[in-house]
């Protein structure tokens, strides 16, 4: 393992937002570099990942987070495993590579980004035309790196058709992280605020903190405040006393899977965010790339709910807070009907109203 | 101070719970008993209050909380301060008494119960029929007893009214804790469970967790769990899931102060609460004594939103989980107005529907 290392975040002056959750530094010898998000927000720490064991371990501790950032960082795992193999041969270098593949597949076995990721790797090593050792080692990296620009230009074509729907000086309040350190960089349910933001516009966000996890506290808040973006973060059940008091101009929530008839499936609390939001008249929004639509799922009751370990919520901060022997009720996610949802923003365009023709239209093609 | 003693609860056969928060174990020579809260749920600690600096400490520190509790505690303090006092005058008493008060009152200035009781215990020593030391002990020992009963009594009236709302094998959502830890006995809240489970009927009971002080996690949780009602925790963003998925079938909730409208002000995300129930066509109970009704503030808008500390949000837990510098929204209550609430259960009868002149039929004479 790599020792990690702390250091103050890369501000780019043409990016909107200075976090990079996961990138490769320097060339073919370079290394696979991403933000430790276990130890945020009370240090920023980078972890230098030089070989394929400490990637793994940072997969698996939930170091990297986020479907689309660990599809990103598995993907260059591939480039980074065959530094350790010297040889010249194409077909060494293919089954170091497949080792490698196999091995990042174990890190988080239910992340479907993740084998994604790893296939589209495997279409490079599968490439007939790559007979030169050389040219294979390029076109791997080149691809891994294509992994990332295509999310983060998929994150930013969000954010632009995002944009426009945040009012002047509007105030935004969002559930979860759905932001940079979740994909390449900007985001989704946060690009269009990053977008705003470089716009020069001020913009203003509530974070749910998000229970029991506190993604929206520990993450979102720590984002944004790095991107000089003004958020206020407030607990779960506070959402619908700032909105009855006339301080929340939209809602914009990610999006883990959305059905064919709009029903989006996403973190735990979503749900209830936008009944509030239909109740206090303030528009309710998804941003999700086009990737996240299951066509094939007719509607949100075809999405059975996981629940997860209750300690999440019994003991979520390293001390007990609900009696022990006491049951505990812990959805990891809700489905929230179309019939909340005003519009989802993806990265072809915003479909409002949110109909099964309207998303077949944009989606289905 | 005394040394606080373990024990495990104390059952009586004729009574529907097993937690006495706070009481007076034997004669002029006895002494407080009270639960500290703030070990709960981890360790069930019962102070043995027998002076009245171990008493004001108790309440100082939030050993025992709720409004009525702390009332009760606070009379207790008087006949448990006379016994430092030997004289058989009865002036001398007096002053002892007085200064007693005096210094109890500091021990949380915001209580408004506290003056309440102590003002109670002050008409008994004004009064000029009590000449005799022993009479005057007897009688302030006496008071604050009958402050306690009236209390248990009050929390049972109410728990009789309301228990009918509950159907056969229901469940009730609560939010935060208006249970027996809180008052006397039963607590207003949790009440109807109580007597419903007393009556031998089937009653389950999701508490939601109440962020950001965790009442209903640590509390209410707890106090249901000793007297072997089945109760679950859940994260307040996922009482909406739980609502959703036909779970819950009345809403109990406690109120701080109750507008002459009926609006009502209770820990902050009850009105969230108000709201989702209203959307799942779930019905909305408020149980509050006589006593919360406030028939001098026209409606809920003449309730100021007190907020607290921004700490409270941000670390909560022990540890930090909102970044440094970023602000966190506490708004410490919010107001639910009549209209989201189906019915009032006081001591005095159910008043449904909530209308200004159902409640002055009722609470105005």
């Amino acid at each position: 393992m790599n020792a990690p290392t702390t250091a103050t975040p890369q501000t780019t002056a043409d990016h909107p937002t200075t976090v990079r959750s996961v990138e490769w530094i320097g060339g073919l010898d370079g290394h696979v570099r991403l933000i430790d998000q276990t130890q945020l927000p009370e240090k920023l720490v980078y972890i230098d990942a030089r070989d394929v064991a400490t990637l793994w371990d940072a997969i698996k501790r939930l170091c990297v987070r986020g479907a689309p950032a660990i599809g990103i960082a598995a993907a260059m795992g591939i480039p980074l495993a065959l530094q350790q193999e010297a040889s010249a041969d194409g077909n060494a270098l293919r089954a170091c590579a497949r080792r490698a593949a196999e091995y990042l597949a174990t890190s988080r076995p239910t992340a479907v980004n993740l084998f994604w990721a790893l296939e589209r790797m495997q279409r490079v090593l599968d490439d007939p035309a790559l007979t030169d050792a050389a040219d294979l080692r390029s076109a791997l990296l080149d691809e891994a790196r294509r992994i990332r620009d295509e999310d983060a230009a998929m994150c930013r074509a969000i954010g632009e058709f995002g944009e426009p729907l945040i009012p002047d000086n509007g105030a935004v309040l969002t559930h979860c992280n759905a932001g940079g350190l979740a994909t390449a960089e900007l985001g989704t349910a946060l690009a269009p605020i990053y977008i705003a933001r470089a716009k020069g516009r001020a913009v203003r966000v509530f974070a749910d903190e998000t229970r029991p996890l506190l993604q929206g506290a520990r993450l979102t808040a720590w984002e944004l405040q790095q991107a000089g973006v003004d958020v206020t973060v407030l607990c779960d059940n506070m959402a619908a006393q700032v909105m009855r008091a006339g301080q929340v101009d939209l809602v914009i929530t990610g999006a883990d899977r959305i059905a064919a008839n709009g029903d989006a499936a996403n973190k735990i609390g979503t749900y209830g965010v936008a009944v509030l939001a239909a109740a206090h008249q303030i528009p309710f929004y998804v941003a999700a790339p086009a990737s996240t639509f299951d066509l094939a799922t007719p509607t949100g009751d075809d999405i059975p709910i996981e629940h997860r370990s209750p300690d999440e919520v019994a003991c979520g901060f390293g001390r007990r807070t609900v009696p022990a022997g006491v049951a505990c009720y812990c959805p990891a996610f809700d489905v929230t009907p179309a019939a909340l949802i005003r519009g989802i923003i993806t990265d072809r365009g915003l479909i409002s109203p949110v109909t099964r023709e309207n998303i077949a239209a944009r989606i289905g093609t």
